[in-house]
C-alpha cells in the first residue's frame, strides 16, 4: 500500500507534487486491492497532464477524458493514486527533469533511476504501489526498468491504445508497465493486452552477440548466469549477430525517423510558446528540426532493412536475449558531454525493437556491484503474451 | 525617485523580484539625489548575480565585489535601487524572459521592451528611475532604447571597464546606460566615461542609405525630420551606402564570432549544470555550438573587411546615421517563426558598431503611430563624448 504522500515526496520524489489524481478501484476486479500510478503522460479527467514540463502544463487544459489503459486498469480494480514524474514531454532516457527534479533509484542510491518513465519505475522499485504505466518510443520503460530492477515490457507497437496520453513520436510510441514480480506482471498484462497470458515456451533462443558487445564486460558477465537458464529451460540455443555490419549503425535511422516526427508532433507548440527546456531536451528538438527531407529517406530504407532482418531473426518462436542497457545506472548529475557518450550505446540496444515495432521484456535478473542490470528479450511482432508467460515460467522454474 | 517595490513590480515587471540590491549615494557627488538601477549582470557584493536564469543564480555563489561601474556611479552620488530583469545571460534582443516574465514597454502598451536589458529600459521609460545601467553585446542597449523611446549609448569597446558582469562574449560586450533625456544622459556619460562631456560638433553627416533601406517605410518616414534637423545643425550632409555589396551580408559574420565566443563563455557551465533556457535562448546556444572553426576563419576576414570600410566612412569627424531598430517594439508573445523573420534585419542594423567597436547612440527622436522608434548616430572609436554632447546640443537647439 501506499505510504503517505510527504513521506513518498521526500523518499523518492517520484509522484507529480502537484498532482494528486486518486482514482478508486472497482471492487470485485482481477486487480482489486492493488494501486498502481501513471507517468504524467495519461490523462485523467478534470487534471492537466503536465508532461514533466511546466510549460507544457500551463498552456494546456484539463483532460476531459480518462487514457483508455487507466480506465482499463480502475476497470478492472486497481486504484491510481497519482502522478508521476517524467522526463520533459518523454523526452529523455536518463531519469532527470530540471524542472521537477530526478526521482530516487531506490535500487541504486545517487544514481538516476532512467527515463522517460522515471517516476513510474522509482515508486514501483520503492514499494510505494504495486505497478505503475510508462510508455516506452525510444527506450523510456526499457531503461528504468533495467536501472530499478523491474519488469517491463515494451509491447509490440500497437497493442495497447494510445488514447488519451500526451504523444511524442505515435509511429514509435508504446505503452508499458512496471512491476516487481513476473506474477503480478502477468496479471497487469493480461488486463492491459486483453488476453489470457498462457504459457508458450519459446522455440529457440538466440543470443545477440553484436548487441551483447556493446554492454561492459562488468555488464555481459553478470547476465550470463540468467543467460544460461533461460537455454537451458527453452532447450535450444545459438549465438548470432543481429546487424550483418555493425549493430552501433542501427540507432541512427531511427534518431532520425522518431526526431523527425517528434518535431513535427511538438514544432507549434514550441513556435507558439516559446518553451523553457533543460538544454538537453531543447538541444534533442533543435537536432531534430535540423534533419532534412533526404536524411529521412534515407532512415526510412535503413529501417526497411533492419525490420526485414529481424524479421528472419525472430521467425518461428525464435527469443533473442540481449543487455536492456549496456551499464548500471549512471550517476544522477553528470555532465551532458558524459551523458552524450553513454547515449548512442544505450540507443544501440533500445533502437532494435522501436524500429521494428516488435515488443521487449526486461527481466531484472542481474546485478554488477549491487546495481540492477537487466537482461531482454525479443520476440516477434504480437508474441508479447509469449514473453510475459515466459518471465513468470522463469521465476517459477527458479522457485522449484 | 523610486516608487514602492510592490508598485513597480506590478507596474512593469522591471525589477528582479528576489534580489533587493540597494546601494545609497555617497552625498554631494555630481548624481546626488538621483536614482538608479542595474541589469541583473552588475555584481552587487553580497547577492548572486541572477544574469536571467534561475539557473545561473542557483549555480553561482554571492558577489564578493561590487561592478566597478557600479562604485563609480555611487561614489558620485547616485543610489541604487535594485537590480533589473534581463533576458537570460542576455542572450536575446526582445526582452521576453521565459523565467521572470516580460517587463513592461511603458512607453508601448502590450509591446515587448527590447532586450536583453528589457528591465533597465522599462524601469527608466516608467519614470521609476532617473537612468539605468544596461549591457550592449549585439544590440541590448540600443534596441530597448528604440522600443523605450530612450537615450542610449553602446559606447566604444574597452572605453567602460567590464570588471564585475557577468560576460557574454568579451569582444563584443560593452556597457552602456539609459536615461530620458539628453542633459542627464550626459551627466551620467561624464562619470561612467570619466571625461568631460564637451560640445565638439560632427563635421559632416551621412544618411546611410542602406541602413534606412532595411527599416519599414513608415520608419524612415517617421526619421526624416530628425534626420533634417541634424543635417542642418551640422551643416554638411550626404548620403551614401555602407556596405559595398549589400548590408544585409554584414550580419553573419558577427553571428558567427560573437556566437562562438558566446558559446566558449558559456559551454562549461552548460556541460556541467544543463540549464534551463527558453526554446530560443538554447537553440542560438546550439547553434553557435555547431559552429566549425572554418567558419570562424572566413568571419574574421569578413569582419576585417568591414572595420576597414567603417575607418573609412567614418573619417575626419564625420557621423553616420541610421535607424536604431527597422520597427517600433513588436508585439509581446508573437511566435517564434515570426521572431526569426525580424531577427536578422535587426542585427543587419546592430552589427555596424558591433562589429567595429565604434560608439552608437540612440536618440528617442521619432513615433510610429505612437510607438517610439530611435534615430542612430555612429562615430569614429572614442567618439563617445562628441556623440552625446551632440545629443544634447540637438535638444538645446530644439528649445530654443
Amino acid at each position: 500500500m501506499m505510504r503517505s504522500q510527504l513521506t513518498i515526496d521526500d523518499r523518492l520524489n517520484a509522484f507529480c507534487k502537484d498532482t494528486d489524481a486518486y482514482l478508486e478501484g472497482v471492487a470485485g476486479g482481477p486487480l482489486s486491492g492493488l494501486t498502481f500510478a501513471a507517468k504524467d503522460i495519461f490523462d485523467v479527467v478534470g487534471y492537466v497532464t503536465g508532461g514533466g514540463n511546466p510549460d507544457w502544463k500551463a498552456t494546456h487544459e484539463a483532460a476531459t477524458r480518462t487514457a483508455w489503459v487507466v480506465s482499463v486498469l480502475v476497470a478492472a480494480g486497481a486504484t491510481m493514486v497519482g502522478k508521476t514524474i517524467t522526463d520533459e514531454i518523454t523526452r529523455g532516457i536518463f531519469g532527470e527533469n530540471a524542472h521537477y527534479g530526478t526521482p530516487l533509484n531506490p535500487r541504486a542510491p545517487g544514481r538516476v533511476p532512467g527515463g522517460s518513465s522515471s517516476g513510474s519505475a522509482s515508486a514501483v522499485a520503492g514499494e510505494l504501489v504495486d505497478f505503475a504505466l510508462g510508455s516506452d518510443t525510444g527506450g523510456s520503460v526499457r531503461v528504468p526498468s533495467s536501472f530499478c530492477g523491474l519488469y517491463g515490457l515494451r509491447p509490440t507497437h500497437g497493442r495497447i491504445p494510445l488514447d488519451g496520453i500526451l504523444l511524442q513520436a505515435p509511429s514509435y510510441d508504446t505503452i508499458g508497465w512496471f512491476a516487481r514480480d513476473a506474477d503480478l506482471f502477468a496479471r497487469v498484462g493480461s488486463v492491459l493486452l486483453q488476453r489470457e497470458i498462457r504459457a508458450v515456451r519459446p522455440r529457440s533462443l538466440v543470443i545477440a552477440e553484436d548487441a551483447f558487445g556493446v554492454a561492459d564486460q562488468a555488464v555481459q558477465d553478470a547476465l550470463r548466469p540468467a543467460v544460461d537458464r533461460i537455454a537451458s529451460l527453452i532447450g535450444h540455443c545459438t549465438t548470432a549477430r543481429l546487424a550483418p555490419a555493425r549493430l552501433s549503425d542501427w540507432s541512427s535511422q531511427q534518431q532520425i525517423l522518431q526526431g523527425r516526427e517528434a518535431w513535427e508532433t511538438a514544432r507549434d507548440w514550441i513556435d507558439r510558446v516559446n518553451p523553457r527546456f533543460s538544454f538537453e531536451v531543447a538541444e534533442r528538438y533543435r537536432f531534430a528540426s535540423a534533419i532534412s527531407d533526404a536524411e529521412v529517406e534515407a532512415a526510412r530504407v535503413s529501417r526497411q532493412a533492419i525490420i526485414k532482418r529481424m524479421t528472419v531473426v525472430l521467425a518461428d518462436g525464435v527469443v533473442v536475449c540481449l543487455p536492456t542497457t549496456p551499464t548500471p545506472a549512471p550517476l544522477q548529475g553528470e555532465r551532458l558531454s558524459t551523458r552524450d557518450v553513454l547515449r548512442p550505446r544505450m540507443s544501440t540496444l533500445t533502437c532494435i525493437a522501436g524500429t521494428t515495432g516488435i515488443p521487449q521484456i526486461n527481466l531484472p535478473l542481474a546485478e554488477v556491484h549491487g546495481l540492477p542490470v537487466g537482461l531482454s528479450l525479443l520476440a516477434a511482432r504480437d508474441s508479447d503474451e509469449m514473453l510475459i508467460a515466459f518471465a513468470r515460467e522463469l521465476v517459477d522454474t527458479l522457485k522449484r
